[in-house]
C-alpha cells in the first residue's frame, strides 16, 4: 500500500532505476571509456566545488556532505526568482502556505515510504529521548498534520527541502538534499472540480515559467484497471504490469511486451489485447481526448467494464471544465501508469520534451554517457487513503501536484540568456575626491529612505575607476557621483551605467529623477 | 577560542542560564503551585495541539518531535510578511543571499561551538558513509563556505533553520528548530563602514516593524579589556567577569559585586575601580555618546590605556557615521559584555523593552512563574577571526548581525490588532442558482488570467450563502455574482463583501471595475 507513496515525486527514484541498467550495459561494453569519464567526472566535481582541498592535510576535508550543495548568490537569485513565479500563482489559486519540522518522529515515517524509501530515510542518531527520522517527502508529514490536528478542509502548498540516502547523480541534478514544492487540495469537494484546479495550475505555471512546449499527460485508475481486466491480467500483477506499461514513453512496444511475456510471464494473448488498449492515443492519434475516450467506450467488452466506465466518466467530466478553462496541454494517454498503489483516481504528469533545446546542456552527456534530458517536470493525482493512514476514522479526499521544482530551477539557468543579477541594488554612490565618504553616507542614507535600493564602497577614499567597475559588473543601472564642485552647487551627476551618459541634477529633485529613470529604463 | 562562538544569536542558551536559577529558588517555595503551573501547562499545550492522543492507542502517537512544531497557514502568513520585510531591508543595502545544507560534515561543526554547545548538536546517525550532524547556527556554515571557495568579499544574508537539544520551554518561545536571520559583511573595508551598515539595518528594520521604542547598546572588546586592565583585573578572568559584567541590564550593580568577590574571587578594590567604569553611563547619564567616550578618555589611568584608546577612537568614529546617517537609537553602553571570545572588535545589542506593552503576553508568565519579557531581538558585531577556523591562511574580517527573528515573529504576532489574512484572494465568484459551475469557472479563468486572485467553491451547486459566509470568513474583499439573468444580460453583480454593496457590471468592463474597486479599498 504505502511502497509508491515515494512515486509521485520521486522523480529521482526513477531516473535511477532508468540510469542503472543501460549502466552496466555500457561498463561492458567499453571499459577505457569508463576510466576517461571517471576522470572527467571528477575533474568537473573539483571545478563544482564539491571537494575542496584542505588547507592542512591530516585536519580535515573542507566539503559539503555528500550529495548536498550550497546554492550561491546566483543560484540563490535564480531560485527566488522562479519561486516567486511558483508562489504567485499558487496564491491566485487561493492556496495558503505550511511549514512542518525538518525531522519526524520515526514512527511518523516509518512504513510510508515502503522498503525501498525507508532504506534512504536518514536516520538522527539515538541521543536519548525520541527516535527521529529526516522528512523524505512533503507528503506524509502533511498527512501527519491533518491528522494530528484534524483538519478537513485545506488547500496548501508547501516549499520546501527533503532528504534522501540516495546514490546522488550530480550531473543529472540528483542530490540527497533537494527542494519539493507540493500543491495539495484536501476536503470533501465535487467530482473533478479540486482535479481541474490542480492541472489549470501546472498549465499556468508552466506556461509561465517559458520552458518551451509542454504537455500534461492524463489517466485514471480505474481506466487502468479496467483494461488489465479485460485483457485478462490478474489484479496481484497490477503494480508490475503498471510498471512495465509506464515504459512505454521511451520504450518501443515490441521491447515492452517482451518483458511482459518474459519477465512477468503474460501470455501473448494478454499482451497482446492489453497493447491494443494502453496504445489506445499511439494507434488513433487523430482523435482528441473525448474521442479517445467515446471510442474506447464502444469496444465491446472494454466499454462494459465498469471500472472503465466509472473511470472514463470521471475523466470526461474533466476534460470538458478543462476545455472550459481553456487548458489545452493535457492529453488523456492511457499508458501513464504511474504511483498507481497511491493514487485512486485521477493521475496526471507534465512533460518538456524541448525544455533544453538550444542551450548548452541539450546535447551533454552524464557521467555514464547517457543524454541529460528532460523528463516529468510535474506530477500528481487523487489519493483519498492518504490521512487514513494516521487516523483510520479520517476521511479526507486530496488531490495534488508535485513540482520538480529542482528540474525546474535546472532548467530555467540553463535557458536564461543572461545570468541574473544577485542583488538588487538601483543606485550605487560614488566620489570623484578624497574625503567625501560622510557625502556618500548622506546621500546613500537619503535614498534609502525614499525606498531606493542603495550602496556605496565600504572604503574611506576609494577611486572613482573602482566605483564605477563594481557597479559596472554588479549591473547597478544608476550612478550618483558627487565631487567638491558638485557640493559646493548643490548638485549630483546621475550617470547610467550602461550608456554612461550623464546628468546634472539638483539635489532636491534627486529622488524624482532617480526613480523617473529607473522607471524609463 | 570558540566556546562562545554561540553567543551571538544564542539568546535561548542564555535565556535557559536565566531561567533554571530562579526554577530552582520557586520549586523550593511552593511544591504545591508547581503542579497547579504544570497541569496548567499541559492543558496550554493540548489545547495549542502540542500533543495530539493517538486514534488507536499503542500504535504512535501522534506529534511532532519535542521541542518542534508546524507552522500552520496562520503563523506561516505571518511569519511571510516579517520576512518579506526583512528581505526588502537587506536588499536595500545590497546584500545576496545564499543557502547551506542543513547537515554538514560533523568534523566541520565539532569544536566550533565549544563544550556547551557542542552537547546540543543534533547528530545523524552512523548509516554507513560520512559523519553528520544538524547545523547548531548558520555562521559556522557560512565561515565553512567562504573558506572552501575562497570567498574574501561578500555582503550576504541567509534565513533558515538550525537545531539545538536544549530543554525546550515552548511558553518562552524557546524550541529545537528555529529560524535565524544572518546578514554579515565579510571583506577588507575600511574602519567601521561595515558595522555603520550593519547598525544602520538594525535601526530601519526595527523601526520598520513597528515594535515600539528600542535602542541598541554598543561597545567594544577593546574597551573592556582596558578597564578590566586599569582595575588589576587578570587576563585571564576576562571572560568570566564579562559574564558578571553583562548581567548589570537586569541586575542591581550591588549583586554583581557579589557575585565576582565571592565566586570569582575579586578583591573589593578591582570590583569598586571597574564598578566606576563600566557603570560609567549610568553614573553620567546626561551624557551623550561622544561625551561618555570623552570623560572617559580624560581618566588619568583608563585614557593611557592602549587598548581603551583605540577601541574608543574606533567607537568614536562609529559613532560620527551614525550621526551623518541620522541614527539616534545607538547608545554607548560600557557593560555591554557579550560573546567576546567570539568577536574581536565593536558589539552591540538592540533591546525592545516595550515591545509587548499592551498586548495580551505582557502580564503572562512562563511555566516558571517568570514574567514573559522581551530581551535582546538583535546582536551583533566584529569577529575577523572566524574564517580562520577553516583555512589559517584565511585572512577575511566580518562583522554582521544576527536578528532574533523567532522572537520578532512573537512581538508581531502579539502586537497585531487583526490577525493576517492566510490567503491572498481577491475575489470570490459565487452563483445564485444551481447549475452554473462552467459559469463560474469561466469567469475565475477570466480573473486569474488578469491576474486578479481568484477563488470559487469547488462544488457543483453550492448554496449561495454558504459562499458568501466563506467569503466573509475569509475576508476575501470582493465577491462576483452570477444567476441566469445575469448571464441573459451579459453583466455580472460585483460585491463588497464588507459593505455587502452590490452593483451591476457589464461582463466586458469586468476586469477594469475589479481592479478599480481593489485599488480604492
Amino acid at each position: 500500500m504505502f511502497r509508491t507513496i515515494t512515486s509521485r515525486l520521486a522523480f529521482s527514484v526513477r531516473q535511477a532505476e532508468e540510469t542503472v541498467k543501460p549502466r552496466i550495459a555500457y561498463a561492458q561494453r567499453s571499459g577505457r571509456r569508463i576510466k576517461e569519464k571517471v576522470a572527467l567526472m571528477q575533474a568537473k566535481r573539483k571545478e563544482a566545488g564539491e571537494t575542496g582541498a584542505p588547507e592542512k592535510p591530516g585536519k580535515f576535508v573542507l566539503k559539503t556532505g555528500k550529495g548536498t550543495r550550497d546554492y550561491g548568490p546566483a543560484q540563490s537569485a535564480l531560485r527566488n526568482s522562479v519561486l516567486q513565479t511558483v508562489t504567485e500563482t499558487f496564491n491566485r489559486y487561493g492556496a495558503e502556505t505550511i511549514d512542518t519540522p525538518v525531522f519526524e518522529l520515526r514512527d511518523v515515517l516509518m512504513g510510508k515510504y515502503g522498503e525501498e524509501g525507508g532504506k534512504l530515510v536518514y536516520d538522527l542518531q539515538d541521543q536519548g529521548g525520541e527516535l527521529l527520522s529526516l522528512r523524505y517527502d512533503l507528503t506524509v508529514p502533511f498527512a501527519r498534520y491533518l491528522a494530528m490536528n484534524k483538519i478537513t478542509n485545506i488547500t496548501r502548498y508547501q516549499i520546501a527541502k527533503v532528504y534522501r540516502r540516495d546514490q546522488p547523480v550530480m550531473s543529472r541534478g540528483r542530490y540527497r538534499e533537494f527542494y519539493q514544492c507540493d500543491f495539495d487540495i484536501a476536503g470533501q469537494y465535487d467530482l473533478m472540480l479540486p482535479e481541474a484546479e490542480c492541472l489549470g495550475i501546472v498549465d499556468e505555471l508552466l506556461t509561465k515559467l517559458e520552458i518551451g512546449e509542454f504537455f500534461i499527460n492524463l489517466n485514471h485508475r480505474l481506466i487502468l484497471e479496467g483494461m488489465f481486466a479485460v485483457s485478462g491480467i490478474p489484479a496481484k500483477d497490477f503494480k508490475t504490469i503498471c510498471s512495465s506499461v509506464d515504459k512505454l514513453d521511451k520504450t518501443p512496444w515490441e521491447d515492452v511486451e517482451q518483458e511482459m511475456i518474459n519477465e512477468k510471464f503474460l501470455t501473448k494473448e494478454q499482451t497482446g489485447k492489453l497493447g491494443e488498449l494502453v496504445r489506445f492515443r499511439e494507434l488513433n492519434s487523430d482523435l482528441n481526448n473525448l474521442e479517445l475516450l467515446e471510442k474506447m467506450s464502444q469496444l465491446p467488452d472494454l466499454g462494459q467494464n465498469d471500472k472503465f466506465k466509472k473511470g472514463a466518466e470521471e475523466l470526461k467530466v474533466l476534460i470538458e471544465y478543462l476545455n472550459v478553462d481553456g487548458v489545452t496541454t493535457v492529453r488523456y494517454e492511457p499508458s501513464l501508469a504511474r504511483g498507481l498503489d497511491y493514487y485512486t483516481g485521477a493521475i496526471y504528469e507534465a512533460v518538456a520534451p524541448k525544455a533544453l533545446e538550444g542551450t548548452a546542456v541539450e546535447n551533454s552527456e552524464d557521467t555514464a554517457g547517457q543524454p541529460v534530458g528532460v523528463g516529468s517536470v510535474a506530477a500528481g493525482g487523487r489519493y483519498d487513503g492518504l490521512v487514513k493512514m494516521f487516523d483510520s476514522k479520517a476521511n479526507v479526499p486530496c488531490c495534488g501536484v508535485s513540482f520538480g521544482i529542482e528540474r525546474l530551477f535546472a532548467i530555467m539557468e540553463a535557458r536564461q540568456k543572461v545570468a541574473i543579477r544577485t542583488t538588487q541594488t538601483e543606485v550605487y554612490v560614488a566620489s570623484a575626491q578624497k574625503n567625501l565618504v560622510r557625502d556618500r553616507k548622506k546621500l546613500v542614507k537619503m535614498l534609502r529612505s525614499a525606498g531606493i535600493k542603495t550602496e556605496m564602497a565600504l572604503k574611506a577614499n576609494p577611486k572613482l575607476l573602482t566605483q564605477f567597475q563594481y557597479a559596472e559588473e554588479r549591473r547597478i543601472p544608476l550612478a550618483i557621483v558627487i565631487g567638491e564642485q558638485e557640493l559646493k552647487d548643490g548638485v549630483v551627476k546621475l550617470r547610467n551605467v550602461v550608456t554612461r551618459d550623464e546628468q546634472t541634477i539638483k539635489l532636491d529633485q534627486l529622488i524624482t529623477a532617480v526613480r523617473d529613470t529607473l522607471a524609463a529604463l
